[in-house]
């Protein structure tokens, strides 16, 4: 644990914490149909604690998850920059967040930033946002559409 | 306007309150792709205000909307009972919810419920999330998996 | 069944054919989560048949439905117009496309196209997509970004 | 070239076909809003091609990739096993899948498919499934509604 929390530049404090809230915040979960209950949790750069928990819908694919509702809110909130994120859930597995969402964060993660993957008993896995999606594909990487259009091959 | 506020129940003030308040939300949108920032303001039934606006994505179809991160914050606020929704963007024409919204809204809002999309001028349109999805896909007629599964036709 | 028919410019057989291909379509549903199977079938305006079903996945907001996988097909295999649209699912209820579908059917179809909803008795509602999807968001009402970002409000 | 080819059991004409077939549906591509083409082929284990693009949509978050569409097209064909993925697109960086797209292929692909991601210049990387999305969230992984609601903590 000291050697994790030294590794990614958190407190022990701050691990605690990105463990309750994210616990917590599972609570807040709307998931009636996969009764899958998932809660994040952000810590920005500031020191301030966003959570978020999945929201479901009756058609399955509108609905969305833990990690994004707690970024749509950090994000309108103007809060942008973050130290961690953690994500809970109840299950023995270590529950990782899903391709969407790590998707999600690296539209505003640092490639560094470790994502602490809790399960029901409280022990975790952490991994970067580079380790969780390698070769990833962020605004970066996307030449703009006049850029695109200008040098479009003629196949 | 008068008639308008009288139709749906909310007072004058609300409605100059949900007017202000979706403008000013805009100014929170994540949207370097399509230059097109929206803003969105719940009312719910207990007169709390929550606001969010569209979080876009290098992958565009991971992007998202400004009424869906509003209704992701407030329900997992444990805010989901509903008074009006207002919505406003940047242009001449009444920017109405995508479909995607309109069902995500349809979870968690009567069906009266009334929908005011402000124009550019504050002009505005309202419509209720029954007519803005006709016949629509809710909870209420998806039947359980185990019911599904047991009435299941063999072809 | 004749006035339907003859409203939306179908011929009777046409009708069958809708019916009897979502019907069918529905048995490649991958749906291991809920349960649902839908089938969706296009009809193009070059008398081609396009059939489509739901493709749910364990992140469920990455699934995807009946009518989008359809369309997606016909898209990519360079059919942009349609004469109608079916789909056909395993309840009582009309089961009309959610807001979603509704939205990627919007881009690629007429306004007046006619959707036709098959129960499982084979009842059917019919309504065009202007109907379901009234003041909607498409392609000829969003700005570029060029043009978004020159009028840009400055608040 | 060769080494790759043996390790992941493809033969020298199929890489290359995979190559080809994954820049010509490049073409097939809707990406009005991006003007990023992106072609996506599956192979299947039974020697079958199926390809898509992407297809995109005015509510951009509506849209959708060339990898879902390909696999929704197969899926839905009844092709459930794949021997490999290409993905092309116009870019000298290495298009990799998207999260979703990732997440969209753990559902239905061996950890061990491999993908190929080419280049404007036909240069390829290849990655496994399981290195591009590890510690997968996928369909073993999730219980049922059942067993999650019999076994929820009481917080
Ligand atoms: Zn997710
Ligand atoms: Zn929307
Ligand atoms: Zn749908
Ligand atoms: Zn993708």
């Amino acid at each position: 644990r000291e050697e994790t929390v030294k590794k990614y530049g958190l407190t022990e404090n701050e691990l605690l914490t990105l463990h309750e809230r994210s616990v917590a915040a599972k609570s807040r979960a709307y998931c009636p149909y996969s009764k899958f209950r998932v809660g994040a949790t952000l810590l920005s750069n500031n020191g301030q604690w966003i959570d978020g928990a999945n929201v479901e819908n009756a058609s399955y694919g509108i609905g969305t998850c833990a990690e994004r509702v707690a970024l749509g809110k950090a994000v309108t909130e103007g809060i942008r920059s973050f130290k961690a994120v953690g994500v809970a859930a109840d299950i023995e597995a270590t529950c990782s967040p899903c391709g969407a969402c790590r998707q999600f964060i690296r539209e505003f993660c640092d490639l560094e930033t470790p994502i602490f993957m809790f399960n029901i008993k409280g022990e975790y896995a952490t991994m970067t946002i580079s380790e969780l999606l390698p070769l990833s594909f962020g605004p970066d990487v996307l030449p703009s559409p006049e850029v695109l259009e200008a040098n479009r091959p003629q196949t």
